[in-house]
Formats: structure tokens, C-alpha cells, sequence
């Protein structure tokens, strides 16, 4: 009991710090300002039915059940890896804006374990304040929940979100360890994260960031196989820690350092 | 009196160096530069109408009052976003070539505010300028005028645009403040621009910047919702100096440095 | 007479030297691989015709006239770009690839006349080269000769091919008078040629380069309109040169410097 | 036969240490994780028939024999790039990651031809164990084999493939010889990549990489046309390499340097 008690004090004092709260901000304020770019950008579009119908454009109306018009697989790419680069840049860039980020980074030792659920909690928030107010502002956020398409299996869906934070986390992982230009890193990030969605985009409309996925699975309470969006990410995002830490970088030199 | 004649002296004294001037001249050169080149792309276009008949492409031709084809999005948000970058480096890193971006220079005390008001001039002839230049080059210069889309409503507007200069501004006071690379804050700033115009093109056509709102609107006379294109900026642009100076990269250190 | 020969020996003296050779061949070189990648991006495709009986897409086949599929704007733009970018990085970043760049050079004294023929010579050959080449490999190259697009006007289309290749020289210039990493260089070249391609794509096809416009014209004998091809860029690279050394990088300090 | 097991002992002693084989599992993984991202964009997508008969969008279906919708080439160029920049920035700028770059070093005598050897085995290895990855999970990687497209002769693609490869080995050598910004060198290569499918996706799928054309082929034995896709590289790589070293960057100063 006593134990219990001292280990919270210490965490605790650990955690209320200037530094870390302002970091809890920084996560807290990049994830919701990437997110609230990226879903009005999906949400906030012009309905193509009326326009239609003034312009007589009727094999343009994609039918009665949906006014705007899709949104081009590129631009929801193009949208969601500037959107990130930007915030990372923002708001400086060493933040996650990531919760498979910070799980990567407490799993190889970079980052305190304490440390990282603050930040995960302050993506979460993020992303459901950005969610919130896009309810508010549209009245509808369904079309920017991440859904598994028709067509695609479960299976698959894991394996390409796998893939996608796999590769983040990686290239995450990389630019912590080189030594790189100023507003470089934000920008590696964004490629991969434009990556992410070039690949998955088709299949689970990419989820990538389970803090992406949360944000409007909460406001619209539809939690359908949103299990997927969080053991795929926390998979790759283990799996990217596993292999930049043995393989790609070692941190040992011969057989010998492993006993 | 007397004072006010001594303010307007020392004021005078500080705009009419050479190096005043001189910026003066590169914020409306610039600014003409970027909007005569995306405004060309928008409006100097084939007319599909007429080569449509010609290889009998009748599903093609968008109905009759409008003989050129429709731009793609991707082409608007690519053509802004170089635009700004090329002519932002042609000109020299510092220029603002946004009169959002010089109000949050000024509210930041980075720029002095006659120096402010003067680039803010530049900016808005630099626009009306080159939306001149288009008007008697083609005749019409209506499909480059921003309008709130059909289907979106004003709050919405002011939101997105709101947002956008947001991230615009934030991501121009960072490389204000960090050393880079030459060549990359027009870059940088270029990619602000593209993301904007990702998040709002379908809203509003993206404004995000009062001088390529006000240019076509004065030559087409049409000040339909003009405010939103001030207000939203404006507002977007004062929330980033705040967010910035305040949070991100906070001048302060502790709470006593407030009092 | 005496003066002549001397003078014509002195210019070949200075001609002659290996150093100027190589430069002259690399700007062939430079010329004839950015060419052959754009030209066969815009001539090596599929048949869509045939393609189309087979699966049945009749409203996508485009008449009886074409076969192949349209080429997308955006892969055009993307293209030429990439194409520059690359051309120039692998030739070294300092070659020229566009006569346009070679006058502006020259008239800002930034590069000796003869060398400027000499180049403009090497650069035309290479685009010939090219054009020649791809019309071996595919018996066709109209699709890939710079027009002017129907409901365009003449002086339309040479006041934006002026202002694309101002943009570009611009660029241009200030590459040269500021210091880049390594690799730079090219890529904002390149950006600055997609920015061309994005504006002038739809009313010309966009030369921004004579030595582009050429190759293909000389290959088909198709010279309708060709002058227009000439004009706008020298008039464009006049311009520039005129606007960066007297206003943007001024050589001049003070007024006193003029007389 | 005391030389050749004398010869094989020394190769041996070279190829087995550590450094050797962790470049070939680097080539190994490398190869494997970009071409997995790739060719899951290409493979896992919604089925649009089903999507279709719901929302009875049926002129949007392609025939009875596609169930997925076709894949927009400019997707396939970004996925393609973007994917081998993040894969070769992650196992470190130095990996080649397809066939005809390490054979063009060999031949320029920038890497030991054993080591080629073994490198070029570990890329085949990484495109068979991604294409097989992909098979186990989608059941059908036809649409992901690289064939030569309808209309599109073998001898026009065969140039078009050394096109490419020409182009990109070009750049690997300059990237190998100037000194760049650390994360520079594999963002140029995803470039040059970029750029061959912009170049060659009409016409091949673009294969410019053996290791990218043999996975997918070893698992659907579609073997049809296959030495297109290895003769157009080779050519390229040979090509290149004799350009760079004689022409661009020539490794001679004058002529009597060559006897």
C-alpha cells in the first residue's frame, strides 16, 4: 500500500511538470488542429444535388441518399499527410500527434511509460474535440468515420492498417535517430502518413492513428469493428519497434550483447 | 495637433526609407506575380463547348451557359500553393504576400504597424491588379471570384476559412522563428497554402487571403458575402498569433512573468 | 574584315575549350532525356479503344478519330516537372535545358554570348533528337506538339506563355544568386516548371521552353501558331531579367548609381 | 581447381560477414516492404459492384469480369514513389532495393560482384515474399503484374523500360557522388521513381525494377512477356552507367587519359 503510494507520488512528480503538461498541450492541440483541417475537408463540401439541378448536371447526382459529392481518393490523401506535417511543424516537431507513436516510442525505451499514456490521452481528446466540433458545425460526421469497405475482409483490414503504422512508425523512428535539417522531420512524416493513406485509403478509408479513428467513432457512438483501428495500429506499431531495434538499427553489435 | 502632425512625421520618416519602399514594391509585385498565375490557370482555359461539338463529345459539355470545362480541385490547390511558393522566393523569403499574415506580424509585435498597414496596401493593389490584368485578358473574370459553394452555409464559411488561415499563420510564424535551410519557408508556406486550399476549395474556393479575395471582387464588382473573406482570415490570424506567442512557443516561462 | 576574323578567332578560342564542349553536350544530353521521358509519357499508351471493345466501356472510347485514352492535366503537369527536376540533377545542377533560361543569362551578363548560342544550339538538337526518336518508336508525335487550344486567343495564349516563362526565369536567377544544398537546385527549377505547366497547360499545351516546342514542330512540319512558342518565352525571359536585377535583387544601391 | 576453391574461400570470407549479410537482409526487408505497401494499394480495394448495386450507381460498374474499381495511374505513381523513398529512407539511403541499380554499381565498380550478386538475390527473395504475402491474403495478384498494355508494341515497351531505368539509375549514381542533406538521397530516388511511372504506367504498369516484375510473376507463373521487364532495366542500367562515368561525371580529364 505504502509502495503503491510512493511509485504514484514519484509518477506524479514526474508528470506535473511544466515541460510534460506543456507537451499534454502540444498533443493535445496538433492532433485536434491536423484533425479538424482533415475532416472539414471531408465534411464541409458543396452539395452537388442542388447545384446539379440548377445546372442540369443529373448523371452527375450519385442518387437520392447522398447531396455532396465523393471526395477523390487524392484528395483525402493529399489532405490528411499535409494536414499532419503541418500541425507537426506547428506546434514543433518532436510531438506524436500519434497514439501508436507513443506506444513504438514507451516500447523501445525512448519515452516514459507515464509520459506516453499522457500523451495518448491528450491525442484522444484531441481527436474527439475536433470530432465535436465538427458535429456541431455540420450536423453529420458519418462519412469521416473509418469504416472497413464493402468487399474488404476483416483479415485484410488488419493486415494493411498493420502495414501502414508499421512503416510510420519506422520512418517515426528514424528521424529521432539522424540528425536532420529544421522542419525536415515533420515532413518525412507526412510522406509516410500520405503513404499510409495512398495504400489503406481504399480498404478501411485508413485509420493509421487509433486517435483518428476514436475521435468520430464517439461522437457518432457507431464502434463497428473499431477494433480493428486499434490492434492494427498497436501491432505495426510493435512490430516497427521490433525491427528498427534489431535489425535495422541494432542497438547490439554481436551475438554476445544478447546475454 | 501638434502631436499628431510629430506621430505622422516620425511615421512618415520611418515608411519613406528606401528599404520601406522597397518592400512595399515586393509585396505588390509578389502578390500580383502568385494571383496572376492562379488566376490564368482558373480562367484561361479551352473551350470544351466548342471542341466537344467538333468531336461530337456531347456528354462532355456542361450544359450551355458555361463553355469551359470545370477545374479539377487538385489542379486549383496545386496551382495556389506553387504559385505562393515561387513568387514568395522570387521575391525573397520575407515577404508576407498576405494581409492576414502581416495583421499577425503586427499583433505579434514582429512588424511595425504603419509598416503593416503599407504591406496591407500593396497586397490589395498587387490584387486588384492582376485581376485587371485578367479582365481584359479574357473578359470575365467571374469564375475566380470566392463564393460560399450552394449547400454551405455562412457559419461554415467563417469557420473553414478561419481554420485555414490558421494553420497558415502558424506555420508562417514558425519559420519566422526557427533557423532554415534557404529556399524552404516559401516552400514551406507553399505547402500552408496547398493544405488550405485542400480543406476549404470545396467550401469557398479557399480565400484565406483577403488580397486574392478582394482583387476579383472589385474588378467583377461582386460583394456577395465579401465579409468572409475579412473575417474569417482576420480571425484565423489573430487566433494564431495568440495560439503561437501564448502556447506553442510560449515568451513566457512561468506564471509570474504574467504580472 | 581583320576585325572580323579576329573576333571570330577569339570567340573560337574561347569556344573551343573542353570545358565549353562539355557544357554544350550536356545541355544536348539534359535536353534529349527530359524530352524523351515527357514526350513518351504523352505518346506510349495504351489503346483504349481496343481495350474498351473488349470490356465494353463504349462511352469512354473518345471517338473513332483517337484510340488512346486523353492524358490527364495533372500527369502532364507532373511530368514535365519531374522530368526537369531529374534531367537537371543528373546533367549537374547548372545546365540550362531551356533557351529561354540561356538569353535571360545572357542579357544579364550573367554568361558570354557565344556560350548562350552555343547552348540554345545544344538545347535545340536535344529536343530535335528526342522528337526525332519517338517519331521511330511510334510513327506519331502531333499529340506532343504545343498548340493553342481551341477558344483560346492568340494574344492569350502569348501573354501567359510570357508570364510562366517570367515565373520560371525568376526562379531561375535566384537559384543561381543564392547558396542551396546540394540537389536544390534542379527540384525547384522543376517546381517551377510544373507551377508553368499548371497555368498554361489548358490554353497551350505550355512550351515555357522553345527548344520543346521546337523538337516535335520540326519532326511533324507542323509550324501553325509556332511563333507564338518563341515569343512568349523570350518575351518572359526579358522580363525577368529585367525585373530581378533592376527591382528584386537590385544591382543598384542609390538613385546616384544610374549616371 | 585449387584456384576456384581458392577463389570461392576468399569470395566467402568476404560475403560472410556481419556487415555483408546485414545488407542483404537490409536489401531483403527493404524490396519486401516497399513492394507489400505497393501492391496492397493496387490489390486491396472495395468491391464497387456491391457498392454499386447499393447505391445503384451501375453505369459506374465496369463489366461483369472486374469487380474492383480501376485503379487511377496517378494513384499508382505516388504509391510507387513514395513507398520506395519511405522503404530505402528506413533501412538506411545506402540500399539499392532493385536489381538494375546494383548491377550499375558493379559495372561502374562502385560494389564488388559478389556483393551485387548477393544483394540482387536478397531484392528477388523480399518481391517474392511480398507478392506471396499478398496472394495468401487477396487469393489474386493478377492486377499486379506488370504486362505490356494493349496497342503498346514490345520493342516500344523495351525502350520505354530502359527509358526509365536510365533516368533513375542516373540519378542513384549523382546521389552516390555529391554529398546531400541526410533523408535527401532517398527522397530524390522516390522521385526518379515517381517519375518512371509517370513515364511508363501507360505503357507497362512500369516495371524499371526486375525484383518489382518477378514477385508477382514467380506467384501467378505469368510468365508472358516477362524478359521486357528484365532486358529494358539491364539495358537502362548498362546504359547509365557508361553515360555517367564517361559523359556527365566523366572519371577522365583529358584524352590521353585513355591509353
Amino acid at each position: 500500500m505504502m509502495l503503491v503510494s510512493r511509485c504514484l507520488r514519484l509518477v506524479l512528480h514526474d508528470v506535473l511538470t511544466p515541460s510534460c503538461l506543456h507537451h499534454f498541450l502540444l498533443e493535445f492541440v496538433g492532433t485536434a488542429l491536423f484533425l479538424s483541417a482533415s475532416l472539414s475537408a471531408v465534411l464541409i463540401r458543396p452539395d452537388l444535388r442542388s447545384a446539379a439541378s440548377l445546372t442540369n448536371q443529373s448523371h452527375l447526382s450519385v442518387g437520392p441518399e447522398s447531396g455532396a459529392a465523393p471526395v477523390c481518393p487524392l484528395h483525402v490523401v493529399l489532405v490528411f499527410g499535409l494536414s499532419v506535417a503541418m500541425a507537426a511543424l506547428c506546434v514543433g516537431g518532436a510531438a506524436h500527434l500519434n497514439p501508436a507513436v507513443s506506444i513504438a516510442m514507451a516500447l523501445t525505451l525512448r519515452l516514459r511509460l507515464w509520459r506516453a499514456v499522457l500523451y495518448v490521452i491528450g491525442q484522444l481528446l484531441g481527436g474527439v474535440a475536433s470530432a465535436g466540433l465538427l458535429m456541431v458545425l455540420t450536423g453529420d460526421v458519418m462519412p469521416a468515420v473509418n469504416q472497413v469497405s464493402s468487399g474488404v475482409q476483416l483479415h485484410q483490414a488488419v493486415t494493411v492498417e498493420t502495414l501502414v503504422t508499421l512503416q510510420l512508425v519506422l520512418v517515426v523512428l528514424k528521424t529521432t535517430d539522424i540528425s536532420l535539417p529544421a522542419a525536415a522531420a515533420p515532413l518525412l512524416v507526412g510522406l509516410a502518413v500520405s503513404l499510409g493513406h495512398l495504400v489503406a485509403v481504399g480498404a478501411t478509408g485508413c485509420g493509421m492513428n487509433p486517435a483518428r479513428s476514436f475521435g468520430p467513432a464517439v461522437v457518432t457512438l457507431d464502434f463497428r469493428n473499431h477494433w480493428v483501428f486499434w490492434a492494427g495500429p498497436a501491432l505495426g506499431a510493435c512490430l516497427a519497434a521490433l525491427l528498427n531495434d534489431l535489425l535495422l538499427q541494432p542497438r547490439w553489435r554481436c551475438p554476445k550483447d544478447w546475454w
